[in-house]
């Protein structure tokens, strides 16, 4: 397990400080496999020595199936730390637990806990490409350098790839898609006579438990295999995906199966041979049921040629519209993988009323690791504190998110970058959501403060972290869209604010903002009738101007710009007290980081300051193009006097 | 001159049909030298008869200096025609005039009519690059398919440079530059290693009387050189260009000489050495001149960092700003490159002021034949009149654009597509800009009914051209960007509509509007004094809302929407008025181009249908776009009740 390769890279969180109080113990690893023996190199590595009489013992519990696949008991008596797991890869989690608990692991007496993951699947998407695409580079929607996967054409030596598996398995994800949702035509050729990379990787992640899934193009009967259709109900092409997926398992046998973007932005899908979604996911589904292989569909499929001028249509309605109606219809292992928010990772949006719409389907809820639409690693933005929310969120009376969902899936922010994730900060996002996808229920402040222990270490001045951090979501909304409006970026790479940027677009996400007021109307009552999607009470909750959360209230409706919110203020009063508030929260947050010198490593100080630096440019650029755009609208001027355009 | 590698190439204004009236008569053809033989090698391909006995005589005038090295007298007598020149390419753009003429220079008497060029240099500078640019492509700004010159990196045969050459000295062109005026690392060395492929264009170019020139890249003796500076004022720097020069003379004995973008959207220049452009300009004028040559320096200075929210800078001031004091301190042979107008190509703008303010300095007009912003090569957008109307305006009380200028310069609107322009109607433009160029005082309109005799034949409906084509350029401007307010582009590509694309950003191009009016206060008395920078009247007319013309009332002035114009509509019901009827326009102009169908090649109907197919759905959302941020913004509806939205 060399790491030689792996000179100038940032070790995240799981530095050799990590591992000081494992290292200075006597460990027993007990049993047999590949996850064991990745558990005791594990041991060896931290500098514990392997012994009879330890002070750790990780071993089998013995009562087969109470623990499951991947759960750990943990206690502590007399002066030994137990793990016990009924599997392997229990056994390795439990490993990385007790790495994360550090010294408390080993003080006093500790009752047996439970840990058992709250999803099966924790998945990452990498949205990579093999060759470097003409616009959207080596990964789409990548702020972290190259993919640490492909370059320039080529499958790179997978060392960092060994380095990732180690810190994903530490965070509990299980699961990763290797290639972009968007499949070309050199990334299609993975499912074959590519293959030989993919199965390379696979052997890279084995050891910590985490399986290999592909993107694979809904066409590939067509592109790959030269048949004259891909219609999802055709015999030969039932036959050609039976036979395709046949030979990936004979070369990745724990093979996980494949991710699939169809009729969407342009991929092709089962509607261009006249079949239903459910069609096109069953017809792959079969393809892996008898390898034991799943396909997430994703549910991202909307009109994205929309005349801007036709305000019947809502991009909002559209994964519902789709897919409500085929609940029922899809295999056991097809996955219905629904974007969180029903339009397309925005900083605030409601829940996607299709988590709670389809009961006898599998749903996975899909988050954005990738800060694509908050702040592209340039702004530092937690974001455990919207996924706690979203997963927690009760989108129907008898269950939260969470509970509705069968797994969590995130597209990667992980790059060739050596922090990993190109602002060191989020880091703590990759690591917040492989604790969170493990236990919705987690506090994301304490997950925050376990990333600050294993990572920068425990003397660092954690206060001062929390501060810059813990609000960073919310001070991140306030300086951009508001109340839940979305979409004011420049089209295009996204970055930075362009109020009417996708005003006039075919892309279905308007503000209509004209000199009187501004917001969707997505009534029943008046306007597209989204807020039906939703089951009680938020049917009703968002129908009604009154009860809407302020922070939804221009997803949900058009208001006047003297609209008095909940919270007392004007809707335009509003815009510029958070506009105003939140560029300043960014001087702050950047007079905060100085606490830090002398604390961390230069040269991530110097990184992050780097970062804070265009933080503090970029929410300014924010605050005046925002607050200027509205007052030249509104004409209403601040109460308070401050300096608009 | 072989053309077998033509094949599937319009011939554009030079069929063989435009030599019918030449190639039923004997002609003789006086004199020596490559230029004649070019002229005789032209009439015997026109299927004429060279003989001593002829009804068209082409031969020298013996007077030299009278008509000039350019000029021609061209008569008839007792059923004689007679081209006279003093110089070889006097008789070649004799001979073209007399194609031009067809039978009419056949018939009757005609007294001697002198045709002397009234710019010296009537040039094209071809934005093309030899490497394909990530973003801009083979050609930046180029709607017409590849270059002719260049492709993937690599000089192409010159088959279709030859024929273009034709096609340009038929015109009156006689210079071109081969590559972009930005000069990125490969382009760069056309000056030294890659000279080859300039000095094999230059063979070609040479017998039709066009030299060539080349953009250099100002810091060339440090990218190229080696040196550790590129200041004009180093001995060393001096040296390196002269010797540069020295060989590139001796490649191409007749090159015309450096076309420099310095300073400017991020190119090298001066400014990086605390030098003046007067400083830069005349240290490649100097290394020029021993040879003959000329350096032609673009004015194009300017801002592009600028901060929207201060609306104290004014990109339209630039040029002038960092020129007009330097007047008297350029060589003569540093031709300050001037655009039209203030901005940048605009649709609409007043004429840069820069070109009176320099008398003691060599200044050429740039204008744009590539439609950048005047619809692409998509739109029909005929510019005859745009350009007659700009090299007629009065700019001083003693002259008007033309008489101030020594040259005119433009941006070629040809690739390697098979109409050369993309929309095959934008063959016109540029024969318009080359007649135009010869001579300024030509009504566009008959430049117009020229191009349809020589290109379409003499049968086809010329009523409905006109119609389609004569008032295109204002048809254009009325569902564009309203009242000379310019840039309301999609940033980047620059095609259709963005109303707040530039608003925002460091572009320097702003229109303000707000609740209340738009417009950009550019006055002495409360905005930014570019009024100032005119002559007189214009100084006065300009600062005055009353005597401002309509059409360029926003240019200069911020107005409310309900302010008056001189054609008696508010600002904003003509903005709505102008977009109906613009958009309605384009629908009568696909309704007229059918006339056609039958009497013109198919293939250019089919590409001229589906280009005026995408006018119109344009048009239709340009009006829409611009009826509606407009009507957002001021809240005034429509008097007429138009839909807008």
């Amino acid at each position: 397990m060399s790491t030689d390769d792996l000179d100038g890279v940032h070790p995240a969180w799981l530095p050799p400080e990590a591992f000081r109080a494992i290292a200075a113990r006597q460990v027993r690893v007990a049993g047999t496999g590949p996850l064991v023996e990745t558990v005791r190199a594990e041991v060896t590595r931290a500098g514990a020595t392997i012994a009879e009489d330890a002070e750790l013992v990780l071993g089998f519990a013995g009562e087969v199936g109470s623990l499951g696949d991947e759960g750990f008991a943990l206690s502590r008596r007399d002066g030994v730390t137990t793990v016990l797991a009924d599997a392997p890869a229990g056994l390795l989690y439990g490993f990385f637990h007790v790495v994360r608990l550090g010294e408390a692991a080993f003080t006093g007496d500790r009752p047996v806990e439970r840990h058992v993951p709250a999803m099966r699947r924790r998945m990452l998407d990498h949205w990579d490409h093999v060759d470097v695409h003409p616009v959207m580079g080596q990964v789409e929607r990548g702020y972290s350098g190259g993919s640490i996967f492909w370059r320039a054409g080529a499958a790179r030596d997978l060392a960092r790839v060994r380095a990732y598996a180690r810190l994903l398995a530490a965070v509990g994800i299980n699961a990763i898609s290797v290639n972009n949702v968007n499949v070309h035509a050199t990334e299609a050729k993975l499912l074959t006579e590519r293959l030989g990379d993919v199965a390379a990787i696979a052997d890279v992640l084995r050891p910590y438990g985490i399986r290999v899934h592909l993107s694979v193009n809904f066409a590939a009967p067509v592109i790959l295999g030269g048949l004259p259709t891909a219609d999802p109900l055709d015999e030969g092409v039932r036959a050609w995906w039976a036979e395709a997926t046949r030979r990936v398992y004979e070369a990745i046998p724990d093979f996980g199966g494949y991710v699939v973007k169809a009729d969407s932005e342009g991929q092709p899908g089962p509607f261009g041979y006249g079949r239903s979604h459910g069609d096109g996911a069953n017809a792959l589904a079969d393809a892996l049921a008898p390898f034991g292989g799943v396909v997430h569909w994703r549910a991202f499929v909307y009109n994205h040629r929309q005349d801007w001028r036709d305000r019947s249509t809502d991009r909002a309605r559209a994964a519902y519209d789709h897919f409500a109606p085929l609940d029922g219809q899809f295999r056991d292992n097809a996955i219905l993988q629904v974007k969180y928010g029903p339009i397309d990772f925005q900083t605030r949006e409601p829940i996607s009323p299709v988590i709670a719409a389809m009961p006898a389907t599998a749903v996975a809820v899909e988050l954005q690791v990738t800060q694509e639409y908050t702040g592209q690693q340039r702004h530092a933005c937690y974001l455990g504190p919207m996924w706690s929310a979203i997963l927690g969120f009760p989108l129907t009376e008898a269950a939260d998110v969470a509970g509705l969902a069968k797994e969590v899936v995130a597209v990667s922010n992980v790059g060739d970058d050596p922090f990993w994730t190109g602002h060191p900060l989020a880091q703590a996002n990759l690591y917040a959501f492989g604790r969170l996808a493990w236990d919705p229920a987690l506090d994301p402040v304490s997950i925050l403060d376990e990333w600050i222990d294993v990572t920068l270490g425990t003397e660092v001045d954690r206060e001062a972290l929390h501060a810059i951090l813990d609000d960073s979501w919310r001070t991140y909304e306030s300086y951009t869209a508001p109340l839940g409006v979305g979409f004011m970026v420049r089209p295009g790479h996204h970055y930075g604010p362009d109020v009417d940027g996708y005003e006039y677009t075919p892309w279905g996400t308007y503000h209509f903002a004209d000199r009187d007021g501004v917001g969707v109307d997505r009534t029943r009552a008046t306007g597209t009738g989204f807020t039906g999607q939703y089951p009680e009470p938020w049917s009703d909750v968002y129908e009604s101007l009154e009860r809407c959360p302020d922070e939804l209230l221009l997803f949900f409706h058009h208001v006047p710009y003297g609209h008095v919110l909940r919270n007392g203020s004007t809707v335009i009063q509003h815009i510029y007290d958070t506009h105003f508030a939140g560029a300043e929260r960014t001087v702050e947050m950047r007079r905060l980081w100085e606490r830090l010198a002398g604390q961390v490593d230069a040269g991530l100080d110097t990184r992050v300051r780097e970062r804070l630096d265009e933080q503090v440019r970029s929410a300014a650029e924010w605050r005046d193009q925002v607050n200027t755009y509205f007052y030249r609208k509104s004409g209403v001027p601040d109460a308070k006097g401050r300096r608009i355009y």
